[in-house]
């Protein structure tokens, strides 16, 4: 087996302008960057938004493990195998962070014969949209400190800055900091720090904005501070939201590439899926549906993160209603949640296998609360029998989900046809499609409807701070948000250890933050990590660039 | 009079392949980023290097002062007057910050009928150079921070860390920082700070850099910090290089944009003409030598500083030969250096006048030394009477020099017709050229010989900082480097006060740092601000997009 590096390079591209005109888009339409990397332009979205929508196919997960799902590689490969079909499938994914293609080997573009290219581009600057947002971040950042020193005229508690700076890279030693050293000159000192840039709230509004003017108004509504009195601080009243605009005006645009099999591909935006919610541009998904027959994206994380923010956040902003949703699974996946340890996955263990099911069928529950069809994807390994498969498929029909192996990693569009045409059969169908909550529930009616509904938590608990902050947001007025769960992907519950499908067990919400720009609350069970650190020996030690152009380590 | 933006928007492009064409580019040659921007592929320079060279023409100024001189737009104005004459003229210029783009209003692509243009995207982020030049420095720093983290098996002494971060932003509040805190699984607490990018020393390998394995030689010899016992710590001993390159991979091929009359302008790398050399890419210049009769292009701040190095560092690296230097002076600015205020500059004074016109001929001796002809471009504002400009020809004519008056900020190309006849004039000539000092003079004797012949320095003094470090690298082996000056740019001597032109000054060097990856030996003159703060009222503050898509506050 070939490495992902040498398939994508073996790969033969269509210029990115072909598959433009394929889409219906023309010249006009179009920015290209380089041969095969496209951003679509803003006008187009007015000539095109009253075409039908194609259908919206959601792909999601059970629990990531150590073992790994697939996820982005199903949904690459379903792409392709509908347009084997003679679909018309688009994809929309989320744009890498260049952190962790320093830190841990391993880009994300998908894998084996089922990736986007050209995949070095996309893992690396792309189009620049990580590097916009960065910069709009730190440009707010500034004139929040640059306003406490020329004066302060809006009396900004120093303690109380919340946003912090960003960073798209692993980078520990930033994670706490003391800034404004050195003197009467040199600002006012104070303590903050800085996130990797996909934990940006200017990203998490970028993938909800509707188009520019929408990203600005939320721009506008970035809570950066308060005052010693309370009072929140914005960044309308910094009046920085118009440059953090401008910053933005190409990075707003859907970026379009192709599969190795030429199917059309929009990757645009890539939220956190825990201080966020973890999914594409609603932009890049609304043009994609105008454009194709089908529509298939991903969201992050396992279903209960990942999916239920795709329905419940993204799909009430955007007014969206998916028509399937893929659920994806591996045996050895569902064995490890099980209990058996990532050394012995190779062996069949009926038992565990039976018992690691549980999270699947979980995750199959959640998702039948929403209403649309859903399909699970085996994603299929060399070593798994045939008694394995057969007890995950009974298993997800008693559920009422048919399921479908794929080997899209293996061999490309034709290794996901029978998904592609369950999905075919699943959207078919007449879709129904409620969200879990309203969004005038209080705060902790909203939180304790995902706690209990979905992870299947006996009962959930605050922190003094938590229920302090609750009380604050719903008295600022900002109660009607949706909420955002930060929370462990490795679990259905705040307890990364718990595999399976943990019962009985009491969420902790430790803490809560508001992105009223994004345009949520997010709730924070446990301690969420939002700035990487590089290992010991780092990727960035191996990778590198030969005299030939040929890139080494960066897969 | 239309403001910058008007002019600029209402410009008429050409599609910028259509400019490539035109310069003997094909389709592989060239890489668009949207229709008016592009930048060179790496291996055109291997098809092209053996054509010969056209001619290379820099343009410098006096020292620059509130009233401005005009430096880019004359290098804009004088490639369109050659065109105008039937020469293909190419512009080199430096990319500009985007700090300043969001501190102080106005942008860095020439003015008024003299523009390089899309002026909106040069501006911004056009082709995201800087943002990979802030990411590659920012991932060795990362790394620097991580070693000593996971065990600091270099033994690098936190202390003795000299390599800073660096975010392409007016970030008061960053220059001084702690770091590493929040405990044992967040770094090694110590003291450093962010530059802005321009500053960055990666900045300045790019621009030295003769290709991609250059930079990547350049880079594996950045010092990044000292051992306990004082041995240096490169990028190399962190295995950092090819990364870094990598993330250079892009950014390091020249951007092609245009002007206002359709000139081919190419727009590549900025590095500080204080703590670096100021000067635009190597690589953008000889490739532009290549493909034109002319390629004119500028040194950063007076010709004391910029073209300074330019002759002794750059040319030295690129064996390169200038053909002619132009000098940009203004009626205005000589009379700000003969003593008169900004708002009395306006008045004839014929005595201030004379004074000041002592800037310009100490420039003008100065470049003498090094041989080329210059031909001194006398930037004409409305008020400027036929006395005034007498007295500037005769003084410059004193000094072997032509004198041609410019307008080309209200005409354009044809407003630079006088200038660039006389350029044309004067590199039909035989030209010589010798650098001001070898490599093989102790450092503090190529210090002297830049400070006595350039500045007019009676003696320089060293503090005891410098002394030591001087000793320090030339013990290390790094001394037959070239030297990078950094002083005030207002003035020849290091008292940004004494203008016109001071004599019997002593010149005190404070510290000297080493710049071993972009390959020269930094002496500083004074403090010098390598991150710029905000002010009371920012730009950004005024900056906006509407919804039609029109920028204001930008220019």
């Amino acid at each position: 087996m070939r490495s992902d590096i040498e398939i994508a390079q073996s790969a033969t591209l269509k210029p990115i302008s072909e598959l433009a005109q394929y889409l219906g888009l023309n010249d006009d339409d179009i920015e290209l960057y380089g041969k095969y990397k496209a951003k679509i332009a803003l006008n187009t979205w007015e000539r095109i938004k009253n075409q039908p929508n194609g259908k919206l196919v959601l792909v999601t997960a059970i629990n990531p493990t150590p073992a790994g799902e697939g996820k982005t590689t199903t949904t690459v490969g379903l792409g392709m195998a509908l347009n084997r079909l003679g679909q018309k499938a688009i994809i929309a994914l989320r744009e890498p962070s260049l952190g962790p293609s320093f830190g841990v080997k391993g880009g994300a573009a998908g894998g084996g014969y089922a990736q986007v290219v050209p995949m070095e581009d996309i893992n690396l600057h792309f189009t620049g949209d990580f590097h916009a947002i960065t910069t709009a971040h730190n440009l707010l950042a500034a004139m929040v400190d640059n306003h406490i020193h020329q004066g302060n005229a809006l009396n900004i508690d120093p303690r109380q800055v919340v946003l912090r700076r960003v960073m798209d890279l692993n980078e520990r030693a930033l994670r706490n900091i003391v800034l404004g050293l050195g003197g009467k000159a040199d600002g006012i000192p104070r303590e903050s720090g800085f996130d990797i840039t996909v934990a940006s709230e200017i990203m998490a509004a970028l993938c909800l904005a509707s188009d520019l003017m929408d990203l600005k108004e939320r721009f506008k509504r970035i809570v950066v501070a308060y005052t010693y009195d309370g009072r929140p601080i914005t960044a309308d009243d910094l009046k920085a939201a118009g440059s953090m605009t401008l910053l933005m005006k190409d990075a707003i645009k859907p970026n379009l590439v192709q599969t190795l099999e030429n199917t059309p591909a929009f990757i645009h935006g890539g939220p956190f899926a825990n201080i966020a919610h973890g999914c594409n541009s609603v932009m890049a998904t609304q043009i994609g549906l105008k454009l194709g027959d089908y529509l298939i994206t991903e969201a992050g994380f396992g279903a209960d993160l990942g999916a239920e923010k795709f329905l419940n956040l993204k799909c009430r902003y955007a007014n969206l209603k998916p028509d399937a949703i893929v659920l994806v699974a591996t045996i050895r996946a569902l064995k490890n949640h099980g209990g058996v340890t990532k050394d012995k996955l190779a062996e069949v263990n009926m038992a565990a296998l039976e018992k690691g099911i549980a999270n699947l069928e979980k995750q199959l529950e959640n998702l039948n609360y929403f209403g649309p069809p859903v399909v699970v994807a085996l994603n299929e390994f060399p070593g798994d029998t045939q008694e394995e498969i057969e007890l995950v498929r009974q298993k997800c029909a008693a559920l009422g989900a048919e399921m479908a192996l794929s080997r899209v990693w293996a061999e490309g569009g034709k290794g996901g046809e029978e998904l592609a045409q369950k999905v075919m059969a699943a959207t078919a169908k007449p879709s129904h499609f409620n969200f879990l909550y309203e969004l005038e529930q209080p705060i902790k009616s909203k939180i304790e409807t995902i706690c209990q509904k979905i992870y299947g938590a006996a009962a959930v608990n605050y922190s003094k701070q938590a229920n302090d902050q609750i009380a604050r947001f719903e008295e600022l007025g900002y109660g009607n948000l949706p909420i955002c769960m930060a929370k462990t992907q490795y679990s259905l519950s705040d307890d990364p250890n718990a595999l399976g499908r943990p019962t009985g067990f009491t969420m902790t919400i430790r803490e809560v933050r508001l992105s009223a720009g994004a345009g949520f609350i997010v709730a924070l069970a446990g301690t969420i990590m939002t700035m990487p650190g590089l290992g010991k020996t780092p990727a960035a030690e191996k990778i590198d660039i030969l005299p030939d152009g040929t890139i080494v380590g960066l897969f």
